[in-house]
């Protein structure tokens, strides 16, 4: 039995768009029926005013916190945020998270069954934005039957998701908070994405997406999967990890094993991702990132981002973050200061990279918990 | 008839280390016989006091400057840098550029046959590091006949060499010109390094590093280019050249296929050089870089570098080098300092990443020009 288990929770599964009602993607193709797999925890207020939408990041889930079964040891991708008495209190909040569009966890994604074929849609699957991802959250959140959320909440691409949701549908966002993210990927950023997905599709047994059933290009995507992980560590964390540790102290006994503690990390990293996550997935949800832009959702671009809405804003960024580096974070606080938008803005000191937003950082849980505390007080006085 | 052709040059072979002389390396395991392919520009003086040794990176050869034929067109790498009224003067000094130990443009490595065998080495190559490159290179600068070298000058993993030449050969090395180079490989060097073996070894025709004469681990090999070419830009350099620029106007039409620039350019470089390089001198180069470290060759380790040596450096690094960031140098630098040394350092104001020193620039031109006209004036002085 797990002792550490703050809930228990279920994933459940809302499929909408039934054809001939399908989903209109951005790109003017249809996609139905659409299935989106989610989780919550604790319990919608009866004026359905305290509902906080939390967005994952490129290869998360709907697994925000709890678990299971009282058996379950599998912690959840943000338990340390999420939970009673944590900055996203679920004595307080009804938390949702959902699997995005695209993904491989309960929502459809390229290797669902297209129903046309009975056969995993594969590359036939077509392409998905940042913003087809918020359409399909939208619907689910209609189906809760809530009107208005009381914040949206993401790091990474679920900052962008963050960004869309207030680009898209402002009147339904009280609060947001997008961490650690950016409103569009510099060349770099995209650049790192392309050799990720290059490493997949140099994989055999890729086959150009037709893989199900057979072997999975598992070794394309652990490479693909240990390029991301260099991108979310700093210099400076991976210093702290693993300096220059050998993992023998026969340096020149080598031969291409992993000799360094850094090499074995990530190999250790590469082939335990390759057990969850499917190729094709990865390649879909990288080009979502790489072609989100920002100012193709704030109709006046980022300088007019967001004009005229009454959602308030928090934004953080990382100071060692060097894949969306804070002055990213800074250019979106301008536009959205420019506006009048209420913003928050906190640059934390930290060595931890990117993935920051996931570790421990008490600054970051106040900063958030404070925010939400606030907001859900002004909307209990009828703000 | 290549009218920009600076010169005719001609690649030679040196072989040594015949059985049973072979050349011992740091490991302890031996090797031979060795051959160096080289060139060299310029005429040695009479006394001999004008030889520069010029050691290239990584993927590099020993074609620095000049034409093979008056017909050919293939520029040498550093072309900028070296020719008649260059920097590197070739009507002043006499210039020797040498492919590395474990390469595969003409010196022994992966793909030369076993004599033993009658095959290619494959994997039974044994580990070389930059210490054996040095040794290999010191055996080919004794055969030339020249006791002391005005200079050694080179970037990168070529800096490394530098490096390396002055902690095991000082007396040998007038001057040193180690450019955009580190005393030692972070976590973060090795991780990017790693992930690049990786994906050529995840390549099946990479066979185990036993592919000659059957299909080549291609596919695998420009993924670990493409990766080495992120680390080479700055994200400015990238912004500047590609932006987020498309290929084509209909964005949401794309596919898999490169949309961005500069997934089209990182496809380029990469299909580029699997034309030209080995996938095993690509994995035993990026080891022998890992495994650098100044403190193994410099007796009392970098705070104690090259005391008591009468070796003058150039150090130069460039602020945008985010593989061996300019701290590196300046940690370099300082310890050579604190033991006496006479040290120039320049650190570079460029926007063009860790390739900087492979790009035309006013600066390092002039440094490096004065730098050498300096040491070889005090040398014909009889300092």
């Amino acid at each position: 039995m797990n002792t550490a288990c703050l809930g228990l929770v279920q994933k459940r599964f809302f499929t909408f768009a039934e054809p001939p009602h399908e989903l209109v993607l951005e790109s003017g193709e249809r996609l139905g029926p659409v299935t989106i797999a989610y989780e919550t925890l604790g319990a919608l207020a009866p004026d359905k005013g305290n509902a906080i939408l939390v967005v994952h990041a490129l290869t998360g889930d709907s697994h925000v916190a709890g678990c299971y079964t009282k058996e379950d040891a599998r912690p959840g991708w943000w338990e340390i945020m999420v939970g009673p008495g944590k900055a996203i209190d679920t004595e307080r909040y009804f938390v949702i998270c959902a699997n995005v569009l695209g993904g491989c966890m309960g929502s459809t994604g390229p290797s669902s069954i297209n129903p046309a074929t009975g056969r995993p849609y594969g590359l036939s699957f077509p392409l998905v934005t940042i913003g087809d991802m918020v359409t399909a959250q939208k619907a689910l959140v209609d189906h809760l039957g809530i009107s208005r959320l009381l914040a949206v909440v993401g790091g990474s691409v679920g900052g962008m998701q963050v960004l869309a949701w207030c680009a898209r549908y402002p009147e339904m966002v009280r609060g947001a908070i997008p961490l650690a993210t950016t409103p569009r990927h510099s060349a770099q950023s995209i650049a790192f994405n392309e050799v990720a997905r290059q490493a997949i599709m140099a994989d055999p047994h890729w086959r150009g997406g037709d893989y199900y059933g057979g072997a999975k290009p598992d070794l394309g995507l652990a490479v693909a999967r240990m390029i991301g992980h260099i991108t979310y560590l700093s210099n400076e964390s991976m210093r702290r990890k693993f300096g220059r540790q050998l993992r023998s102290r026969d340096a020149l006994s080598f031969h291409f094993d992993a000799g360094f503690e850094v090499e074995s990390y990530l190999r250790y990293q590469g082939n335990k991702f390759v057990e969850r996550f499917d190729a094709n997935s990865f390649l879909y949800l990288t080009k979502a990132a790489d072609y989100f832009d920002l100012d193709d959702y704030a109709a006046t671009g980022l300088a007019g981002a967001f004009k005229g809405s009454r959602t308030s804003f928090l934004v953080v960024a990382f100071t060692s973050d060097w894949l969306y580096p804070t002055g990213q974070s800074r250019a979106l606080v301008q536009a959205l200061k420019r506006n009048g938008l209420e913003v928050s803005f906190c640059e934390i000191q930290s060595d931890w990279g990117h993935d920051a937003f996931l570790l421990p950082n008490e600054r970051l849980h106040t900063l958030v918990a404070a925010f939400l505390s606030r907001i859900f007080r002004e909307g209990l006085a009828g703000e």
